[in-house]
């Protein structure tokens, strides 16, 4: 992704190990994920869980989507600030220190806020908030159809949920949230189906069935009823991505620049690249913790917190000490949470750096 | 660690996940490291790695350190600018953005500083640095005694690393750096005492042999020659380090407060803290991804970026959404570089906060 001569311009600059954004790939990646939420009929609302940048979520909105979904307030506080006007949360916020900032947020900022629940501590602060906050809050059903992640576990109790909401004043009952399982398009639909069914018994109606995740795009627009769907990986995509077969490498869009900087054994070599850069995510199960392109025989496969532990056993080129090596991480939202800046490219040339302004933000 | 009553505070105050260090725990833990190291005869040099914090280096060279262990050069400027005067860096410094920072630290700081190398071409650009510096720079050659990280593989190596490093204009060799494996002191030793020999032939004397790890505090004083010891976890422990039977939980001085935010289904939970809070870390292959003191029978069994998936099928006492829970992390170096603030407390009561003053200085 990087061209040879602008990796020397890159860590003489900002040093390495340098987190690096191709500009066009990610454009590219932006108008490929529009295109096939309108292939679809559906909004798009990327997550910005990936990119954490306001200046990414604008390009995102330029680009045709209807609002972003960020997964904890802190997120939704930098999005409100830059101006992004329709925010989803897609998490459960549960304490007064959470139900405190949505409630101010919602008191500060003209932003059109929705939030998720999947149960009833979380819809009682979620009223709270609205209170505060001295405007009505949509909120929607996160719905679980089999990853056994956030959400309710059956249609039934969805709907007793979304009773619950549509009964509290300050709440209004905006629709149902889901994250199927990649491939499962099949059991969302059935799930979706009799939540509807027992919505429509009550008087309720979704106005807004959100469907999410980058692995569930070539699937996208199979489920009847769906109106809009959350993708964040896809603006940088990763390794992870290639293994689901939802991108190329030419569709990564972020790179670790990394040097070496130790071959104390002919085999063996050390990037200035550990966990504390690379994360120890093994994106589901990968081998090893990055992929080095240009080197395909080297495996990174162990870390220390600074140090990349190459086994070079299996390859031909062997880099030698100061060597810019690039790395496409395991998993590119958390590595891109490491760092307070990316730097950006275009054209093979450097174009500055652009803030993480929600890194960290996990509260 | 963290009193029932303390927590809502502190969640109420901070929001969850926070990440909070009891100072009396720390305090003990910086008296203990620091006895040990003088009954066994060597200087202290703590890694601040470990909790990237000015304010705790200076407890710790309050106490008796002689000064500090750095593993990035930005690491280090953080120290420095914060009056710590004696300064390790024990890593390879490679490549012209590295070295700059460091010529500029050696001409701007009054600090102490020593750096580590394990190969020609670091310690070419170390010779740049004490040259743009304009002062002697101190280089200790790194030792690989079994760990397989950096470090030259052999006495001889070692002895020719030496060599260069006091040919060259500005730099001074000023010993060895050693990272024994846990156990094996008896094979550090044959490692330095071949080297020592080596060295000798040729007029040079190690002034400085550095061992480090808190997995090897319980070995301490048993390497002959040995000068001083690197120890960054103990500060705070961790269930690695509990694993590894240098702590218990007691000596543990750091928790992730996190909250139960979802309990979709009746053995699932899922907490407020995921990848980006407690990282991926498996601390060398324990199960899970942390310890629940307050729920021995619960398991963070998987992550997703902000969820702690809870396995609660063996858990008497199943915490419902809402509740707070305190959580142990597998390992503490890298859970103290995700957040800007550590929350402090002390007697039962919250202290404030302590910045992370070097976090995610990478470069």
């Amino acid at each position: 992704m990087i061209a040879p001569v602008l990796r020397e311009e890159i860590a003489r600059r900002y040093g390495t190990p340098a987190v690096v954004i191709d500009l066009d790939r990610v454009e590219r990646n932006i108008a490929r994920l529009q295109a096939a939420c309108d292939a679809a009929g559906l909004a798009n609302r990327p997550h910005i869980k990936t990119h954490k940048s306001p200046v990414l979520a604008r390009m995102q909105i330029a680009a045709g989507a209807r609002g972003v979904t960020c997964q904890k307030i802190g997120e939704a506080e930098v999005m409100a600030a830059a101006g992004i006007d329709d925010i989803l949360v897609s998490y459960n916020l549960v304490g007064p220190h959470a139900v405190g900032r949505l409630g101010r947020l919602l008191r500060e900022s003209p932003a059109r806020l929705t939030v998720a629940a999947d149960n009833p501590v979380t819809v009682a602060g979620l009223e709270e908030a609205a209170r505060a906050g001295g405007r009505t809050l949509d909120v929607v059903v996160e719905c679980d159809t089999g990853r056994k992640r956030a959400g309710v576990e059956t249609p039934g109790e969805a709907v007793a949920l979304a009773r619950d909401i549509a009964s509290r004043p300050g709440l209004a009952f905006a629709g149902l949230l889901l994250y199927p399982p990649a491939g499962d398009a099949a059991g969302a639909q059935t799930f979706l189906d009799e939540a509807k069914a027992g919505l429509a018994a009550l008087g309720l109606e979704p106005r807004i069935v959100s469907t999410g995740g980058t692995p569930n795009l070539p699937e996208l627009g199979q489920i009847r009823g769906a109106t809009e769907h959350r993708a964040g990986t896809v603006i940088f995509n990763d390794r992870m991505m290639m293994a689901a077969g939802v991108a190329t490498l030419e569709e990564c869009a972020l790179a670790v620049l990394a040097r070496v900087v130790s071959r104390a054994g002919p085999e063996r070599g050390i990037l200035d690249a550990g966990s504390k850069t690379l994360t120890s995510d093994t994106g589901g199960g990968l081998d090893g913790f990055g992929l080095l392109p240009d080197h395909p025989g080297a495996r990174i496969h162990a870390f220390a917190e600074e140090h990349g532990f190459l086994d070079l056993s299996a390859c031909a080129d062997r880099p030698a000490v100061g060597t810019l090596v690039e790395v496409v991480p395991n998993h590119v939202c958390v590595v891109v949470n490491m760092v307070d800046t990316l730097v950006t490219v275009r054209g093979g040339a450097i174009v500055g750096t652009l803030p993480v302004a929600a890194r960290g933000m996990i509260a």
